[in-house]
């Protein structure tokens, strides 16, 4: 089925979620993507707990609590949110209306989107080293589906936070070999998974090896194994038959850069009267966007998202009367808002 | 005594506070002008008890309440405040820095000048009719600064708000006559304040009457009385040595007009990478400016003000590095804002 909607925002972090709030008041309807499984992007992602100073009128805000107040902000407006999706489909048919399709499924037929999608979608960090370009099987993963593919293997498991010592302390019980490779003899995960860790390698269950890669070995396309260098500039090398790769998460543009809009340094060009991009009815805010003097603000994308907004209803309804009602004194604002007047 | 700062912020609405405290993360100090009494602009003068629901991360939030929490927000940063007072003196000299004086003499020696003004300063209301540009004398009044110099005269007395009847009952007391002209007649004042006047009517102390004002009348510069016409279109003339007017105040770009800034519409057209001018130095942000795109939106204020606060920042200290500090993070932001760090 179908969505239908005046705009798709790819992107749930607090901009995202207030450009619902400036379509809500100009009667347009807003459907949020968000590749992460939990609205607030980087605030709810990476730092919740951290206290903000420049919201206006917040002296002091926490990160999680600003996108608290922000859901409750665009609650009168029931935007559809869809998480744990990504865009993969972007399409700007000859009606001017997009088709927008998620990586779960999810379809929506659009009037116009607008990128919101800060830094971009996080994503597992890559293995970049030298001859990884020549491995073609699909040995190198950042994720683990379907954990019996690495029973009775030689395990080569990448990184030092919680995910790599999670792993490792679980598929020890089913590989042939566990090989942890970190650049240093110190792990970033929880404690007690460190020491349960630590206890495996006394054991002869895992072993710890320290290094950076400096050459990725393969044999007709078929992953081999790795030379390693540690800080003492130690070489070494070791072989594998699957590699695990958990560096942690990186923001990525992801295929938004392929939808065919003009790009500069990762970044999207817009005009600041509507942040439109380079095409027609496609809208970018936040720290995703660029223009002169841009500040990567959380209150910058604020303000973008209340002229896109304008923007948005002009390219959607072009014979829709624009005019600017303040929701101190406008009836119309506060039945959109649901709020009474005397 | 010069009062020397790195900027001189005109307008103490919601948009000049925050201009504090964009310029206080920089490191730049500040000093706020405004013609009212108090801090708030318009938010304090006209409707501190609306509530306002556009703010970001404010499902709803007071008017009075909003300037509240930017006076808590900018208290690191002790700018200067002078209230009750309007910028009269304007100077770029040669230095490329400012001279500002104010009504009450206040000076200052500004790096830069950031217009804040809103809509401009409240003046009241001015007579506007057929001949009053032929009146050179003194007559008319817009407050009364002495009250004695109205003892025995004839008073006319334009108004239907509470100024115009608390001093129609105070006058009545002292003048030889007291007429309250109004439009209609109803008052908008406060009920015991009409009750008064009408009961002074009845004892025929004061002589109440309707119309607007077609036609001033006066003799050699010296204003001599109206003609009227009240809503069913009958006419009157009506004859007094002294006139004061409270039809309310209005709000007006006053003297900032005469700045040699270019104008549009009695706004300041602005750049939108640091809201500077068509004067190098002088910056406009809020309701006072226009760009392409410009909505009258608080939280477009905002935004302005955060990358005006680098263009101040350039103009003034043109060889101090420029970069973007988050006060989620940064050390140097917790130390401005008098914040600890762990």
């Amino acid at each position: 089925m179908t969505i239908q909607t005046d705009a798709v925002i790819v992107g749930a972090g607090p901009v995202g979620l207030f450009q619902v709030f400036e379509l809500g008041l100009l009667g347009l309807k807003a459907e949020l993507v968000d590749s992460l499984p939990q609205v607030g992007g980087q605030c709810a992602e990476l730092y919740p707990e951290k206290p903000i100073y420049d919201i206006p009128a917040w002296p002091v805000i926490g990160a999680q609590e600003l996108v608290d107040k922000l859901m409750q902000q665009i609650k009168p407006f029931h935007a559809g949110i869809h998480l744990g999706q990504r865009v993969e489909k972007f399409e700007k048919r000859e009606d001017g209306r997009f088709t927008v399709v998620t990586s779960t499924g999810t379809e929506f037929d659009a009037g116009a989107v607008i990128i919101a999608a800060g830094l971009g979608a996080f994503q597992a960090r890559k293995l970049k080293a030298k001859g990884i370009d020549e491995v073609t099987s699909d040995q190198i993963h950042y994720k683990v589906t379907n954990r019996e593919q690495f029973r009775g293997k030689r395990l080569l498991i990448l990184g030092g936070g919680d995910s790599a010592l999670d792993w490792t302390m679980d598929l020890a019980e089913i590989a042939e070999s566990v090989e942890l490779i970190h650049r240093r003899n110190e792990y970033r995960g929880a404690a007690a998974s460190v020491e349960k860790v630590r206890a495996l390698a006394a054991e002869g269950k895992v072993r710890e090896r320290q290094g950076i890669i400096t050459q990725v070995h393969s044999e007709d396309g078929r992953f081999t194994g790795f030379d390693l260098m540690d800080l003492e500039r130690n070489k070494s090398s070791v072989e594998g038959d699957e590699v695990l790769v958990f560096w942690g998460l990186s923001p990525d543009l992801g295929p938004i850069a392929d939808w065919g809009l003009d790009l500069e340094k990762k970044q999207i060009p817009v005009d600041t009267e509507k942040f439109q991009t380079s095409v027609e009815g496609v809208f970018a805010i936040g720290d995703v966007n660029t223009y002169p003097g841009k500040k990567k603000f959380i209150l910058s994308g604020f303000h973008e998202a209340a002229l896109a907004a304008f923007g948005v209803q002009k390219y959607v309804y072009p014979d829709a009367r624009q005019f600017v009602q303040y929701t101190t004194t406008s009836p119309i604002m506060h039945k959109r808002l649901g709020v009474a007047d005397e």
